[in-house]
């Protein structure tokens, strides 16, 4: 007899056998439901990036330390270093995870010198960061990166913003583009007297977060006058527009920047993209870029996080290189993760195997694995059942969500016919192959 | 002026400035030109994988240190141990980078106890060993498994090399599948009076490398006498067929995995698959595998690495699991990179971008920006010219290899036409947009 104390017992011992088998923290599996959803958008993102002439390269995950803290003599804010994975190897090398796909983009351009310029590729891979765990943030996380190295056209940055267009269009997701440039927000900081820029930009980029109080206080902790602040946010207003900003402003990196905006608009324009938006608070926070910048984000405005961002930065990867080099270059993350989040909300019936018919044999093995075969080579999803009884196979394909179910029986088969189950309906017909086939393509 | 001196010390400079960018020991980066490639195969397997019912299943790369040692307590050779990379996270937690792929399914199979039975499963990623270099051997590098959880079935064995042959079929790779069965083998190992089976077997998988008298001076060395080791290779012969070892094997396990065999061999008959061949000196290394063992080689030989290979392992998921659970499964991992390896001897043209098209503006940006899209949307992969003046631009469609390049002139875009330049021919000739779609498509 189990006593309840035997019984709470062995609820213990099996919580702790599976306790044995976790992930690791921060990371997590992908069940088939969820990477059914997760190959379809890296599919959108394959094809868009490859209709817009982007080639693929694949950077190795393990990256030489000394390689990835390369990038922090080239600008990025330090702290980061410590999110790093290290870890040697047993030579006692050192190395470390990679953090994003932009370091090794910059390892393998200085690589290879004869890289023929511009240099347009495209990666879509995993990145790693030993940093605190929030909702919806991962140790182990995709980025799908599009850069364009050696040009400085603005064609560069209308071209990048296209294929934004192109991969949130077939998503169908509607999103907002954020754009500014940075040299707008220096010749603001410039004409404020504020010689800190990129500590400023820095402050500036939390807007959305602390505000406009929150940015003033931040501002005056580093010992500027009020009527410095009121210049800077004179002018950085969600709302001011490009036309307006261009008559108020003075300095000349910022006119510059309009200039840069005015074009890359008109490029928008004439392709009649209208997600594009001006808004100089758009600020984004890492050091290097120089130039462009800009967030995607959901137009409805539900989920805050940013489901793509990027920008210019001309000067980093000749930083990283060294040797006086100018190396130009524009380009956008796009977060795997944050999309399928917004994905996800969409109340779509999930997938749990791409299977869209099961074939159960009865005594008709042999047979049924030659029909499967036709149906396969007929491009459906085709299952064979492996469990015994049709009862069985029958509760696996409704497990699955499975939506046929082609029950081949030795008298059906002797009429050259099989059973067709639907199984959303529960009916039954008794079809030739060729007519499941149709009914199935 | 420059001595011979200077100079030297120059190119010395410029040696050591590139040394310090170089990818980690044992990676290396996969340029266009192969990643396109690499990418057309993992679409082929990832397409078979699904019309055969197998569903994604996405496992993180970074796992529990306990969770890759664990399945050495289940089985694998403990010198592997040492091939893992490990690492700690901030909160000193150990981690490690996975080796395969089986044994993250193993603990999702764990962590999952309410999953459907037989899961099947296949799953294309990244792992990584810190084993010594090979020509052709990585220390990242990836796996492409599939895998049926949960069934006995020899129709488990029958769908997974229907899913080999679909595979080397669409990539126009001929290959033999060599089929064994460890029954088959213990039986025999039985009959010869040898009690240390998994012993003997892993000197039996040599066999290709060190021929019949290094195996026989293994088996001797391990105490067998020249009768014992007399009976094993009269039995274990290249060319022995299936019904002569079913006449001369009377042990009854070594009859199981004849009758399992026979079954096996029904099901590629009546599929009409002629590619599977018995062989019983096929012993496969792994001491997990209880039944079918079967590897993927290609047909003419000049390539003698394996290009896949797996089989069934009924006990090494439940070892894993503990609690005498008995998990049976079958799986296959291909391996991607000597699948790579073979195809590149192929001497096909190597794409360097997936771009058909560039378009080149002269003085009609806003107008080539719409003929892009245009292009981009009757499924055209297109390039927008980045450089400045025409023959900086065709100098870069040549060193990329894009067949075509559009011109879009002021003069022909007023009769509404554009020239489209032949890279290949040089010919060139003056289109409306829609002839050019229809000639590219």
């Amino acid at each position: 007899m189990i006593t309840k104390q035997t019984y709470i017992n062995k609820n213990e011992l099996n919580k702790e056998r599976r306790m044995e088998f976790q992930t690791a923290k921060g990371v997590r599996d992908v069940p088939p439901e969820e990477k059914i959803l997760k190959n379809k958008v890296v599919a959108v993102m394959t094809q868009q990036f490859e209709l817009a002439g982007f080639a693929p390269l694949e950077t190795p995950i393990l990256e030489r330390y000394e390689t990835l803290a390369a990038k922090f003599a080239a600008g990025e804010a330090s702290d980061a270093l410590k999110e790093i994975f290290s870890l040697q190897d047993q030579g006692k090398r050192n190395l470390a995870l990679r953090f994003d796909l932009t370091v090794p983009l910059s390892r393998y351009v200085a690589m290879n010198p004869t890289l023929k310029m511009p240099f347009k590729r495209y990666e879509i891979g995993r990145v790693f960061r030993d940093g605190p765990i929030k909702l919806g943030r991962y140790r182990e996380f995709w980025q799908c990166d599009i850069d364009i190295v050696g040009s400085k056209s603005m064609v560069a940055e209308a071209e990048i913003l296209f294929v934004v267009d192109a991969v949130f269009s077939a998503l169908q997701l509607p999103v907002v583009v954020k754009v500014n440039n940075r040299k707008v927000l220096n010749g603001i900081l410039e004409q404020a007297g504020i010689d800190q820029k990129e500590e400023a930009i820095i402050s500036i980029d939390k807007l959305d977060k602390i505000g406009v109080a929150g940015v003033s206080a931040e501002l005056k902790g580093r010992g500027y006058a009020p009527k410095q602040i009121d210049a800077v946010f004179a002018l950085v207003q969600e709302k001011i527009s490009l036309s307006d900003l261009k008559k108020k402003l003075k300095s000349k990196e910022g006119q510059e920047g309009i200039q840069e905006l005015e074009e890359l608009f008109s490029y928008l324009a004439a392709r009649g993209i209208k997600s594009g938006r001006f808004d100089v608070s758009l600020a984004r926070g890492l050091a290097y870029y120089t130039g462009t910048v800009f967030e995607v984000q959901l137009k409805n405005g539900e989920f805050t996080s940013s489901l793509a961002g990027g920008g210019r930065y001309d000067n980093m990867i000749g930083k990283f290189m060294g040797g006086g080099r100018e190396v130009p270059a524009m380009g956008i993350a796009f977060g795997l993760e944050p999309i399928i989040d917004v994905l996800k909300m969409k109340a779509e019936a999930k997938m749990k195997t791409p299977a869209k018919v099961l074939v159960l044999p009865i005594n008709t093995v042999c047979e049924s694995l030659v029909i499967a075969r036709d149906l396969r080579e007929a491009g459906i999803s085709t299952d064979v059942a492996l469990l015994k009884g049709v009862t069985k196979n029958l509760q696996y394909a409704a497990a699955l969500v499975i939506p046929y179910v082609l029950i081949v029986g030795e008298d059906e088969l002797k009429q050259k016919k099989v059973l067709l189950r639907d199984m959303t309906s529960g009916m039954e017909q008794v079809l030739p192959l060729k007519e499941v086939i149709k009914k199935l393509t």
